[in-house]
């Protein structure tokens, strides 16, 4: 890498932003010039003083100034429209994970990102991202249809989400279990389709408003199709001083686990595995994402331009290291 | 993928080329086209009827025939010749593994390969291979310095060769240990460097000759530089009947886990862990040597060129999938 620092802007100043600013300023290749928020900035509580807090509107003024915007906004409803945008102005880095939606996605950031001779990392994370790079990579040494993921112990946000927009439901936070006999069972080789049911079980602690019927509620919860309804679902109910004391904590992790029969008798079996246990998953997703913002600002130098997800990108992009340290000390 | 299949040649019959033309087969993208060895055909026991078996030296005359071959032979004295010319000649995929040689080796490959505008992907496998994968993600999301390599429980056959060479030492067999406690403290976020004593035992099965002293030979041993005297090793002795029957599976894994600590009081604790558990060490490389061909044979008809590592080619050349596929599903 050559002196001069790669210049990072954020996009989004919620949990997962603030990580960011938090791993940029642990990279002694980075520096943070700017915050691009819809909020106040009085309201956001920036970690540097330093660093200016600008409307998005503005943030076109700051296309010298930046080198790497790294966005921090929803899947559902910010990036399908924030993305292209910051796209044709900016290089970029984005945790997209609406799975069914990634094809379009990419296409918009794609058209995007050439217009403008940028270059963008989409759907970067652990889930897409790292877990995506063990799918493909098991698929493809091991064997086909082989490969599982588990997610959690941890707080799934969405299932939080969806239980938060039940009326009578104050609060709530809901934890995506991995069942350990199925593991067991994929780890010594087994094989054949998972049904949900199998693979996870959900535990929710929920805050009901004063006049909810628990019964009710028990019921919505379990009986929510996708998110909850294919699932071994337990529902318990806590105060609010309870929720906020013993449920507080974004931890989550999980695993890729593949595996084969080799040998003229099929008789060694291989397993392969990656899992994550993190205590904070916005801060480690922060962590993914500014790694990704160095291989989006080192493609853009070559000339790679349009989007790249995780599968695009080789490993090495990623890390502030000469390619000849790599080899030598890493390979 | 085209309808056509990659056509493989595997150059060196051994355990791992018996294990690459086993993959090969499995393989519904590829067809293997020609052995190449230095042994006289009848003492191969080459799989498959119809492959021909070539003598090395006219590999040359097959150029129209193979997209890639797959180098078998050992990385101490075959590669660094053999590698090269068969570089200028086809696109090849190789696991040489000489760590601090690697940076040479890359050198002359790369300018073969230039040369006749052929790709080679060059040490490939588990180690260097996958676990580089994990090493440089590691050390570029969590933290410099925090990623350890375990290797075990395992039959280290470089080790075992070591064995064998003293005189007096009729067979051996070394098994590589990884050290419980350490790896519970590496997960566990504790830091500091480690000594080799610290992560790894070495456990020793010997035959010995009729006449060797069995003191002398464990003194030899334990004391050998690199190879045992950094160590806590054990050595016993068996009959040629018991290493036989209970120490010739050839068995091995291991794992890379790194750590950090993240958050504004640091009190966040991120662990991320890849490992490989496998029966058969050289039929899982030969795999992974497989998935790598596909990918060489990509990145040549891309019309990249030269020496490239696991580190410098994007996941998704390995696999068999679409890239609209991959991105689809297993993204």
């Amino acid at each position: 890498m050559t002196g001069s620092k790669i210049r990072i802007g954020i996009a989004g100043y919620g949990n997962l932003g603030r990580g960011v600013a938090l791993a940029v300023q642990e990279s002694p290749d980075m520096e943070l010039k700017a915050v691009f928020s819809r909020r106040p900035a009085e309201s956001l509580g920036v970690i540097h003083k330093e660093v200016p807090v600008v409307a998005a509107e503005q943030a076109k003024d700051y296309v010298e100034e930046i080198d790497v915007v790294i966005l921090c906004t929803g899947s559902a409803n910010d990036l399908p429209k924030q993305g292209p945008d910051y796209a044709c102005l900016f290089n970029t880095v984005d945790g997209y994970d609406n799975h069914s939606k990634i094809p379009n996605y990419r296409n918009s950031m794609d058209l995007a990102a050439k217009s403008g001779k940028k270059t963008s990392a989409i759907c970067i994370g652990w889930d897409p991202g790292l877990f995506s790079i063990s799918r493909v990579l098991f698929d493809a040494i091991l064997e086909e249809g082989s490969v599982h993921t588990f997610w959690g112990p941890g707080v799934s946000q969405g299932h939080s989400d969806a239980i938060r927009r039940i009326e009578g439901v104050k609060d709530a936070i809901q934890y995506t279990i991995p069942v350990e006999e199925t593991i067991e069972k994929i780890r010594k080789g087994e094989k054949g389709d998972l049904s949900n049911r199998e693979k996870h079980t959900r535990r929710c602690f929920v805050v009901l408003d004063e006049k909810a019927s628990p019964d009710e509620i028990e019921s919505k919860i379990k009986t929510m199709p996708a998110y909850f309804a294919d699932y071994d679902t337990e529902v318990n109910f806590v105060s609010e001083e309870e929720l906020k004391e013993k449920h507080s904590k974004l931890f989550h992790g999980g695993f890729v686990v593949g595996g084969c029969q080799t040998g003229t008798h099929l008789d060694h079996q291989q397993t392969a595995e990656f899992s994550l246990k993190l205590d904070s998953n916005p801060e480690f997703t922060a962590r993914v994402l500014v790694a990704y913002a160095r291989a989006a600002y080192r493609l853009n130098q070559e000339g790679i331009y349009g989007a790249k997800t995780i599968l695009d990108i080789p490993i090495k992009y990623i890390s502030a290291k000469r390619d000849e340290d790599l080899y030598k000390e890493f390979l």
